[in-house]
């Protein structure tokens, strides 16, 4: 492992135990020597399931079966291995997936189906599913309900540090907790990059309405952010409620019971995401890129999205350097509606330009000392209409070039 | 001016004179000190004119200009700045084309819309055009047939090196000479990188032929090629042609008698294209990819910019790393139509994966030493249909951080 990110947080969170879960970590060789490369989350019976995956037409055998099992609704056991992607593995990595499924299965003595598989690592090599296999037993023997840290430790590649988030939510004046924990350090990008996110529960909720809260919290948080435009074959985000919550039954992910609970999974799914970009690869600053006045919210998102990807925005960051004229191009590339004469950029609330047109003397000094911070932010007016969307990326360093041009030797 | 780009063309074309062209090159001081900043080029009267630009949402007041001079199909002067890019200046800048349009329209007894205008430099700060005004007389005085060399120098920015192409083409048994000149060292990139390019024939083609004739020839070279996926908010590629050749009348752009001519223009765009990427910040390889057997040309051609912009390919690519698993992302994620297990890949002519799986024991000796070469070919199969399409890029360097992490500085 590298040296830490500098924009790694300075306190982790620590996960406290959630009624229904149990985790551990095992080291079986996979690719790793010295250190836990297979996690085994156990969720109590009852179980419900959701997940959201990469959209990449080239997806993970993982991926496909994670896919299937959702249909039951129903999760007992996660699977996870570091160190090999079982991509682009034709169908033995389907089969290996398989293997694996059912032998974990009767580990717990549950269904295949309620067993979910990710896999992180290199790309187009097959994986040694009998390393993972042999090793259930003994790592099913040391589940535990304060195995947390352990579990986020495992699921690590080239990231620096594990990312944990918690949060308590009240139900009908219950309390749950929602406690997740992520791995990632491009957004999305191949190889030993991949995100991979598990996030758990006691709160009692149908897998229907588990989907839909998942499927609209994702929207602000692990689908607004960007390390390098690079989409993984493997990304998985899986959301369990072991149900263990006495709270009254909820029957719609709109139900006004829901209200704090959404607020705070949706908060710790950003906190998970936003910790994925402070930990993206040769990362030196974390940028947040809000757009307003866009024709609409997707429109805004694209155009934040071509702002957070351009490479030549991401240069100027890790420059230091607050060229807004690259923002100005970055809007324009990006097909969505915009009008040069209304477009306004602020950085770091200091305006800089203003309807299509350099904000005349404006003093840079406090931009460039903003610039120079670790956090920067962009706000970018497109002036015409009422869409709005916020992105979380980070700059463009030589240490990316370093870890990505020599990642494999 | 930096050291000159290694993949640099070891002999520069020579262009020879062109019927009823004059170009020239001046001092004018808008930035640059001590070199040409200026460029003019004179056309006979008769000479129709065409025209591409950037697709930019915030395209510069001279693209403005130009898009608007093109309906009137004619052509007299090209009065081109560098040090300055004239966009993202609002009124000002629109005002300021005009008043050198006025000027230079002036100096030769033409109409205003017979000048065309293109700025190259920094965004957002104001264009002094009374420097250029001012300089118009005496550059004029100066116009020479053989002035291409120099005209090719005084446009460049962070290129290293001009860019100049020429060949000869038969119509209707007679002989016609193509000229053409271009600057850019990101495709398609902002602030000094933006692409310009100027070509000039002595045919005799109505200026609707040429228009098609360039939209036909634009796509398979100055639109197949990306350094860094982003797009100038001045991209301009000008084409006219005097009429000087005496050949038979042409009414149509698919003549069977302009054969030979679009042939040749193309192949001469390709060539001023490639050199770009030759050029291209910080690059050390030529990357050509080819994509076939997708479901369509256009989506061949998405999925190779997907693979040509994907920092992840381009890293590697720089760490002479064959890392093909990258290359199977990105086809994943330009979300075309693909199939995992009908998906191959090629590096330098060695199959590297096949049919959705690693050439089990293939020997990655050649694919290596291939890596190491400054000419670099990867050929992917999707598999599934018939559409091809082949784009040029560079890799992703630590000279390509190093110009934009601190161009304005």
């Amino acid at each position: 492992m590298v040296a830490l990110s500098p924009l790694a947080p300075s306190v982790f969170a620590e996960l406290r135990p959630l009624d229904g879960v149990r985790l551990t970590a095992h080291a079986c060789g996979i690719r790793y020597q010295g250190r836990d490369d297979l996690m085994l989350v156990e969720m109590a019976p009852g179980t419900t399931a959701a997940g959201v995956f990469t959209r990449s037409s080239t997806a993970s055998a993982p991926v496909l079966w994670c896919r299937k099992a959702l249909t039951g609704q129903s999760g007992r056991l996660v699977v996870v291995n570091s160190g090999n992607a079982n991509a682009f593995t034709g169908q033995a990595g389907e089969d290996s997936v398989r293997r694996t499924a059912d032998a974990a299965a009767r580990t717990i003595g549950c269904r295949p189906e309620e067993v979910f598989i990710a896999s992180t690592g290199t790309i187009g090599v097959r994986l040694d599913d009998s390393k993972i296999t042999a090793a259930l037993a003994d790592a099913a023997a040391t589940l535990a309900a304060d195995g947390w840290d352990k579990a986020a430790r495992a699921i690590l590649t080239t990231d620096t540090f594990p990312k944990l988030a918690t949060r308590t939510a009240r139900i009908g004046g219950k309390t749950v907790r929602i406690n997740g924990f992520c791995k990632g350090s491009g957004m999305i990008a191949p190889d030993m990059a991949t995100m991979l996110a598990f996030v758990f529960t006691d709160a009692a909720l149908p897998a229907p309405v588990l989907q839909d809260l998942l499927n609209q919290g994702v929207k602000g948080s692990f689908n607004s952010i960007t390390v390098d435009s690079d989409t993984s074959t493997s990304d998985t985000l899986l959301l369990f409620a072991t149900g263990k919550a006495d709270h009254p039954a909820i029957d719609s992910a709109s139900s006004p019971a829901l209200r704090d609970f959404r607020r705070k999974l949706f908060d710790l799914l950003l906190d998970l995401a936003k910790q994925v970009i402070r930990d993206g690869e040769g990362a030196s600053k974390l940028v947040e890129i809000a757009v307003t006045g866009a024709r609409s919210a997707a429109s805004a998102k694209r155009i934040a999205l071509a702002i957070a990807n351009s490479p030549l925005v991401k240069t100027a960051v890790a420059g230091e350097d607050a060229n807004w004229g690259r923002i100005v191009m970055a809007v324009g590339k990006s097909g969505e509606p915009a009008d040069r004469d209304r477009l306004s950029i602020t950085i770091g609330g200091v305006p800089v330009a203003r309807c299509g047109e350099a904000v005349e003397g404006y003093d840079e000094t406090p931009v460039t000392a903003h610039m120079k911070g670790t956090e920067i932010r962009f706000d970018v007016d497109i002036g015409i209409g009422r869409g709005r969307s916020t992105v979380w990326t980070c700059d463009l360093t030589h240490a990316y070039i370093d870890i990505n041009g020599s990642y494999r030797t």
